[in-house]
């Protein structure tokens, strides 16, 4: 039996991400989470409840964040279609997060049990796909069907990087440039279509809308490797989700190519058991590899390849009013990366 | 491992539902599996042999077919609207079929084996996902946002039914109400936005788009209702599909609602519990027991009864080109109940 969900009253404005470092951001945020509870009568009655557990998270609300930094003018209430747009990213992400929990066969994600946990697998695969359904609706709400071509496209593309993952889990012939081929479309994709959408929809001149898109993709890998190294260095009740499932489950990340890329011969050996699933996974001897070898500031030097990416694409548009919020986002991503460093 | 797919070259135009019945069909048949298959070089190249594999199947194409006849004009050609809406509904049915199939853990699907067992559940869930993705995306190929929020709010219904479905599995407490309700959601949408997309696309007048989305509603309840009966009184050889798994898996159909009606106290409360899972399931007892109590002629009514609808829908429309042929359709649906009728 599928439990009841635990949220039956609306939840205060979460904290998002950026909730420390953008106070500019708040007001846009009180706006998105009333708008995705607005959704809630669009679903049918019956799966109202579950929809809500699904978009009442404390989410990190990332991507929204891009949308509206990428967009932004000046301070204030935001724009209607910035906001819709913020909804309809951040509802195909979650969306992906309830199917990518199945997968994983996730018990807590962001601090509370996952949609899979609490209604099963089965009614997982058919909420994250009203979501996706729903996400596309919205996206028909513009006087275009640009929005809607971009977020489906866009959606298609992080499915199709979630499914080359899942083929390759347990495999040790993966290669470095597939794994960027996988995080670019599973993570960067999103953000990428965020700041392109954001930076179109406030009306900026098609330059900076190409940077912004630009930007968002180097910002995404970077998150995702970022996001990688968290699942070996991180610590769970600061990150909200189970870590250390990436080498349980076979899946080969940047952190294992490095200490991979240092281990004697037989240790790789042993390593390359773990990841192919004929021998039982080490997380803790591979993190204390990991310390011994380096592997963190070889991962960190990856995260700041990317960023400066990040920053060249945003280099011709110093002036526009996004831009400074786009640069800070880097600085805070690097800060969250150095904050993983592991004390000598 | 998942197995490499085993249609590697294009099959020739497959032979549809309606095969015998609308020669006049056939351009239409072919130009719709030519866009489908020119859909391939759109999915990331790591995925296409597996949308290949989704597409390529001996389906039976009704919700095409029911966008072609609704927006009948005359024969030959059909209008290039129509197969990109046509591809559009059948992409998002074929995407419906490829997470039901997860979900039933079902091995065979129109004679072949499901893509959940070719490819494993996890990269089912995700291909789904990339085919609904792009089903939208496809939807936006229109001058308007139109056809893409038609197509967007059905499948968030049909996957709500699904849902509800799922949670009322096993659960003896379901009305035919609720049925009624489900089949509604999860079959009916997608035979009416069929229809009302096809009979919209070639340019009808209002009142004929409306009278045609209640025929394609009336059309997809009594088609339900004969899939459900199909699932007892069917032969896995002529349906192309595993059979019996309705009460395997818990599921409340007309069909059980029938006999559960006739059946005495003690057999009632067995069937029951083999309903609720308590119980190993009989279906062979059930088969005979339905036999026994006419449970075939209560379904076939109740079949009859939305017939009745959907022709009444287009009573006011009998000059209408898509008419003649919407209604030949309902004698199609009508022959293919008659033909599971057990001989006595």
């Amino acid at each position: 039996m599928p439990r009841t969900p635990s949220t039956a009253t609306p939840s205060p404005v979460k904290a998002h991400a950026f909730a420390g470092v953008f106070r500019e951001l708040e007001p846009h945020m009180a706006s998105l989470d009333g708008f995705l509870r607005d959704q809630l009568s669009s679903f049918e009655p019956e799966i109202r409840a579950m929809v809500d557990y699904c978009i009442d998270t404390s989410g990190k609300r990332i991507r929204p964040a891009l949308v509206f930094l990428s967009g932004w003018r000046e301070p204030g209430t935001p724009a209607a279609e910035l906001v819709r747009a913020a909804a309809v990213v951040e509802m195909v992400h979650l969306a992906t997060l309830v199917h990518d929990d199945i997968m994983d066969s996730a018990d807590v994600r962001r601090s509370r049990s996952t949609a899979t946990r609490e209604f099963g697998p089965t009614a997982a695969v058919l909420l994250g796909d009203a979501l996706f359904a729903h996400a596309l609706h919205l996206a028909t709400g513009f006087p275009t069907t640009e929005v809607c071509a971009a977020v489906s496209e866009s959606t298609r593309r992080v499915c199709a990087g979630e499914i080359v993952q899942t083929l390759r889990r347990r495999s040790t012939d993966v290669t470095p440039a597939d794994y960027h081929r996988i995080i670019d479309l599973k993570t960067a994709e999103l953000f990428r279509v965020s700041c392109f959408l954001g930076s179109r929809l406030a009306g900026y001149p098609a330059g900076f809308v190409a940077a912004a898109d630009r930007f968002g993709r180097h910002l995404g890998i970077a998150y995702q490797i970022y996001d990688d190294l968290a699942d070996f260095f991180g610590r769970e009740d600061k990150i909200g989700k189970t870590l250390g499932t990436d080498l349980a489950s076979g899946k080969l990340t940047l952190p294992l190519f490095a200490l991979l890329d240092r281990l004697p011969a037989a240790e790789k050996a042993t390593l390359s058991e773990e990841i192919g699933g004929t021998r039982a996974a080490e997380p803790k001897l591979r993190l204390r590899q990991m310390m011994e070898f380096g592997v963190f500031d070889t991962v960190e030097i990856a995260v700041r390849e990317e960023v400066s990416g990040a920053r060249a694409a945003l280099a011709e548009w110093p002036n526009e009013a996004p831009t400074r919020h786009l640069l800070l986002l880097c600085e805070v991503l690097l800060s969250q990366v150095a904050s993983l460093r592991p004390v000598a």
